[in-house]
């Protein structure tokens, strides 16, 4: 599979002209690890979705990204990155998309969220079922006390009681159950995950600067060519080209990483959602047999028991 | 079975003596429909264990009884009566106690209590399973979100999407069962039960007012006899014969009642018992069937789509 990244040009003023034609967009690709392309070469059968997919739309993928830029006023960006990281964050200039990775990336995010969505969920479970287990547990006390006062109604009480007292035990067992869920699912939401997260920060840094060269690059490139500037078009050449190295090569480890990540986490999701079924289901299983055996017992007491005690009006 | 009454009268000053002798008590019982004995006539064997059972521990039958007396200030009583009333709050005089019917009455006072613990608690346990019942069912909707968005795991989403799906509709199925028992637990407590709590409330008063007139009689056997006091002595024994009939008559009806309270009492919650068991077995048989079914379809589905897809690293 080839990595394909886009440098998207964008300039928004045309959207506010409403003139209702797409905003002026221009776009570059270059393949994975060809040097043949130098930036400010024009594709000319670039596909059209790219475009819309940036411009068009409530939140654009540029808008998504942007919103997740670090904080400028804070990082010490050389004067380069800075003016990238604005113009980027005004809807202007133009950024690196790399198509393959970038909706993997928000694939990703959007699963976090669903996962911690389900994980908060499992734990108002929990924290139900331990309530349910302390409601269970006085019911039955209570249907233990009124079994010892009650003779005539004693095997029913107590019947009862037993099953509440079980189910108390089996509701605490499946509470653990759930807690070992949301444990393991906080681990994979908050470490697991969390630590690609940090890997796509520094992987958009990265992009940032390259994009910054490529375009001091690509303004070189536009002017005129003399003593003065050969050299600095040179100089920001090899900067260039220094950037784009490293820049593939975190997008390239950032890349590993989610498709690694993407496995260990069919993974482990594949285990938990079949150890929580499994729970569910033993708990169920264990209560069912239970609750048979509780009341066939029941009846054999009472077919002891009542050799059917007449009322006191037939007594008399 | 016969009735039983007993007169007590209970002079406490001898408690604040402090000299660790029991309180001069008089005692006369009167069997239930027998008119020979006169109140007054003080019998020989009578059990101790009567008397301490009104005058030791910290809260005695009588004082029991007192607390549950009307207000004096509301009720329109004859002198005779409020005196009468007064002197037992104040742990004085005499009064009849049957010893068949009083202590059914407390049981029953008792019992009501409990039932009405365990009403509350099965009504605890039913908000609980309504709460529940909810989460189960946001658990189910975000388990099937994710089934839909993840296709390498769409087997084991979908199986636990089915699972909550299923667990929710039978908790709110148990659910409506628990309120089926706190409703009819609720009628037995606070209408069957209470119908006779008012029936034993009319018989107090009745005792009170025998009561009253008894030791108005009591006194007038005391005093002299001579023509102004025979008449009144005469009219006396003819108003205290009344009564003592009025009383016995409510008495009687009362017992009645209790006893078939018990039978019915009983019928009743041997069959409230059974329902609430069976609706928490059937519970657990419906899920545990479900969940094994779910299971085995969801190893079928993953049997076919796996010829275990390899990793992305074999591929390449």
């Amino acid at each position: 599979m080839s990595h394909e990244s886009v440098y998207c040009k964008t300039d928004l003023s045309s959207v506010s002209r409403g003139d209702g034609r797409p905003p002026e967009t221009k776009r570059w690709t270059c393949g994975h690890r060809s040097q043949q392309q130098e930036p400010g070469q024009r594709e000319a059968g670039a596909s059209p979705q790219v475009e819309h997919q940036q411009i068009q739309g409530g939140r654009s993928l540029t808008q998504q990204l942007r919103s997740q830029l670090p904080d400028l006023t804070v990082l010490s960006l050389p004067p380069q990155c800075t003016r990238q990281a604005l113009a980027e964050r005004m809807g202007r200039g133009s950024r690196t998309v790399d198509l393959d990775l970038e909706p993997r990336l928000e694939l990703l995010r959007d699963d976090r969220q669903r996962y911690d969505h389900m994980t908060k969920l499992a734990q108002t479970l929990a924290s139900q079922f331990a309530q349910f287990s302390v409601t269970q547990k006085a019911m039955a006390d209570a249907f233990t006390e009124l079994s010892f006062k009650t003779k005539n109604l004693h095997v029913e009480f107590d019947m009862n009681a037993e099953a509440q007292k079980f189910l108390s035990k089996s509701t605490e067992t499946l509470q653990s159950a759930i807690n070992a869920f949301t444990s393991d699912m906080n681990t994979l939401v908050n470490k697991t995950i969390e630590d690609t997260m940090i890997n796509a920060k520094q992987y958009e840094a990265a992009r940032i600067e390259y994009d910054a060269y490529r375009v001091d690059l690509e303004e070189l490139n536009m002017g005129p060519r003399d003593a003065i500037t050969l050299p600095k078009l040179e100089q920001a050449q090899k900067t260039f080209q220094g950037q784009r190295e490293r820049y593939e090569k975190v997008r390239d480890d950032l890349s590993v990483k989610v498709k690694l990540l993407e496995e260990n986490r069919v993974k482990v999701l594949h285990n938990q959602l079949w150890l929580l079924h499994s729970a569910v289901a033993a708990h169920c299983l264990s209560c069912h047999s239970f609750l048979e055996k509780n009341m066939q017992q029941a009846v054999e007491h009472l077919n002891v028991a009542s050799a059917d005690a007449p009322s006191w009006l037939e007594e008399s």
